[in-house]
């Protein structure tokens, strides 16, 4: 392949400083990184995170980076496997459209550390943070999902390219440099979807950010890889497509026009399950709301979604808390059973309520020509009920609260942050988070912030 | 998939001790170990490992395993990033035909640190390096070289594998805990081929010793995981083959019938080049000698391969040491300028000779029918003279010495490790520890060896 992709990637990022970022993108920035933090700092007791936690504890190092509520710090590269895993282990953080995947959980968390390390300000991590998000999401724009049809985990494979990018932005690398730091970074990349439903899905959110640090710093050093590692015979976008050649030529034009944080945007969740449930469970609670259905009134629930949907929600029968979140059926019985769906939905017990699992076997999925054109595609839900009644409803994905195109206040936004954090850190510093977020870019030196994460 | 594969595996790797083991896999993984260490020690001074000694030194952390020469211990889990890394950067290091790939410095500094750790004696260190060795072995010739021909380096991805099973029996994990493990380090198994060539391939054997470790603590921590990682949809069988279906149905007998390190059996290399280029290396020396050919008489080299090979030695237009190491083309221009190909061939002033670089552009591969119909074909060069007259050698990678077919001895064996050692540690140095390998299964404590390595 002649087109230099990989260069003209790195030449992106090597010249876009923070001016070049219009608002639209700080704010979004801003929503997104207050909402990482609030599901981090909910995630942080969750075991997923106390074990990472402990085995940071354990191997320890030099003391660069904050492990939010840790009480610890860490090397940059080792405490992000833990916050990055905090951050994802609910499934509650946000989500990307163009990375069918979670791009702040992946790249925040290295962006934060690495501007900690080096006491850099707000401003810059901002910025390096929206180019990781800003990389990823044009590779996966082009690539059209092969990569996660295949069965990657696109939050630790892109995830790995947007960390390093966010990585050698903090550390100023120039074009040669970003390239090799996207050879390593993109050889390190991992994650594995059939991990859906247990804690290693969290850990590739870590690995993510872990593997950005390590590639970066290891170009710094003056470590070698491929420089053309994005477009190269063998390289990141063919290998992952199981060998397939990728079409890639707009990737560098398009690179900031728009930025990818703007259009197509990021979505913060309104439940902590898999945002392919989303639509679903919203038609469902609309439709409760509406009609009054009762559980015990329903024969069967009838799931029209596009046929690779069950392959993503790939527990039918769940019983573990971690499962239901990749769980339509449960979603379903849950917001059909309780009429709300929160993080009281998802624990072990509440999953194996009899209510619940003899609910779960009356969903079913269909795929109805017309929805079967896209991952992204509208879901309906059809409810019948045993008295012969029939109720549906159909959302696309922007209809979802949350989404770019129905987005939430920043008042919403710190109602989330508040949930998430009440009980786990201090009232005075809840608001002091939620303050600093907001002022992010004016911060001279991020571990302003740190330091109310420790 | 019904079978239960990755259990056959675990229950495998839980259930054999070190009685289980036949004498013949005991004196090939000394011998593998014996090499390991020597061309680690080679490899320590090269810019690779020393960028990534200097990382570990930065990062620092618990004093669990020693980096070898590096003057430092390190948490195990970093140390064999670097003791990974180092052991592999001279492409000197042993091959598998079934893994096509380098199991041991994938696994065995994984096996050595953890022993290290929790000051294990040798025997069992041996034996989780075997068993290391065959699990990845026997998956690969399941797979039949699908992840290596989508562009995976199989060193890194089922290295990450092997070492995760290595880890998870000095851990003396149980059968289910060894199926987690499996399933957190096949999420985390990295590296693509493109980086053949460049310092970042070497890391694919530090990161897979990495990985590994990491899977298996945090398995014995409580992390969970898929348990059927091998076999289930979007396993690692089937991601990494690009999404086609493996088949492995024979893999849980085979375990053990015979284990993998006698048959196939790992070669220790000759040559410190890419193990493809051994065979027409060695034919090449033989002529020289037979025919008393000089360069300057040679109009044409004809490299008789298969035709994936050219994809595997990338680099037709070497300039730097590394890129030699997979480039044919340098390779046969070194043998018949040098008479040799060793250490001293594989340095940039060496590959930019004008007599090299004016061979190189005469050497052309050709694929004829009976060469293409395997990866490990026989290959054969042929020689034409300016004078008219031709000379060919075909050489089977059974043919070459040091392969399981024509083994070099212990007194061989011990004369590479002290070749590759000179200067680098003390002669007493080098005694102990050729004598300690020798007596390997005989340690109360691998500790006892890894001192001798500080």
């Amino acid at each position: 392949m002649e087109q230099k992709i990989t260069e003209g990637i790195a030449d992106f990022v090597a010249k876009t400083n923070y001016d070049r970022l219009p608002k639209g993108a700080i704010s979004a920035a801003k929503g997104c990184i207050l909402d990482c933090l609030g599901v981090a700092l909910l995630g942080s007791r969750e075991e997923a995170s106390r074990i990472t936690i402990e085995y940071g504890r354990k191997t320890g190092g030099s003391l660069e980076a904050t492990v939010w509520t840790g009480g610890i710090r860490l090397p940059a590269s080792q405490a992000v496997i833990i916050n990055g895993t905090m951050s994802h282990v609910l499934d509650y953080d946000d989500y990307s459209t163009s990375w069918l995947a979670h791009p702040t959980v992946a790249i925040f968390p290295a962006a934060l550390a690495m501007a900690e390390k080096h006491r850099r300000p707000g401003s810059e991590c901002l910025l390096a943070y929206v180019l990781g998000v800003e990389v990823g999401g044009k590779l996966s724009a082009a690539f059209g999902n092969t990569h996660y049809l295949v069965g990657w985990h696109n939050t630790g494979t892109l995830g790995s390219i947007g960390a390093t990018t966010a990585s050698a932005k903090i550390l100023n690398l120039d074009v040669k440099k970003i390239q090799l730091a996207l050879g390593i970074g993109a050889s390190l990349a991992n994650g594995l979807r059939q991990n859906f439903g247990s804690m290693t899905k969290s850990l590739h959110a870590g690995c993510a950010n872990r593997n950005g640090i390590v590639a970066a710093e290891l170009a710094e050093a003056g470590f070698t890889a491929d420089e053309n590692i994005i477009e190269a015979p063998l390289g990141f976008s063919k290998v992952l497509a199981g060998g397939k050649e990728q079409p890639l030529g707009e990737i560098p034009g398009s690179l900031g026009n728009p930025f990818d944080i703007i259009s197509p945007g990021i979505t913060i969740k309104p439940y902590p399950s898999c945002g392919g449930t989303h639509p679903m469970i919203y038609a469902m609670l609309k439709m409760r709301k509406e009609h009054n259905i009762s559980p015990s009134d329903v024969a069967e629930i009838e799931c029209r979604t596009n046929s690779a949907l069950p392959n993503i929600l790939i527990h039918h029968h769940p019983h573990h808390a971690l499962e239901g979140k990749f769980s339509m059926e449960f979603c379903l019985a849950a917001a059909l059973a309780d009429g709300k769906v929160g993080m009281e939905q998802f624990t072990d017990e509440s999953i194996n309520r009899p209510e619940i699992q003899n609910l779960i076997p009356r969903a079913k999925f269909t795929h109805p020509a017309d929805f079967d054109k896209e991952i992204l595609s509208p879901q309906e839900v059809v409810v019948r009920l045993k008295d012969g009644r029939e109720f549906s409803r159909k959302v696309p994905f922007a209809e979802v609260p949350g989404s770019p195109q129905n987005p939430i206040s920043w008042e919403e936004q710190s109602d989330k942050f508040r949930d998430c954090t009440q009980g786990i850190i201090p009232a005075k510093k809840i608001d002091e988070i939620v303050e600093l977020v907001l002022h992010f870019d004016e911060l001279r030196e991020v571990n302003e912030l740190t330091e109310l994460l420790a």
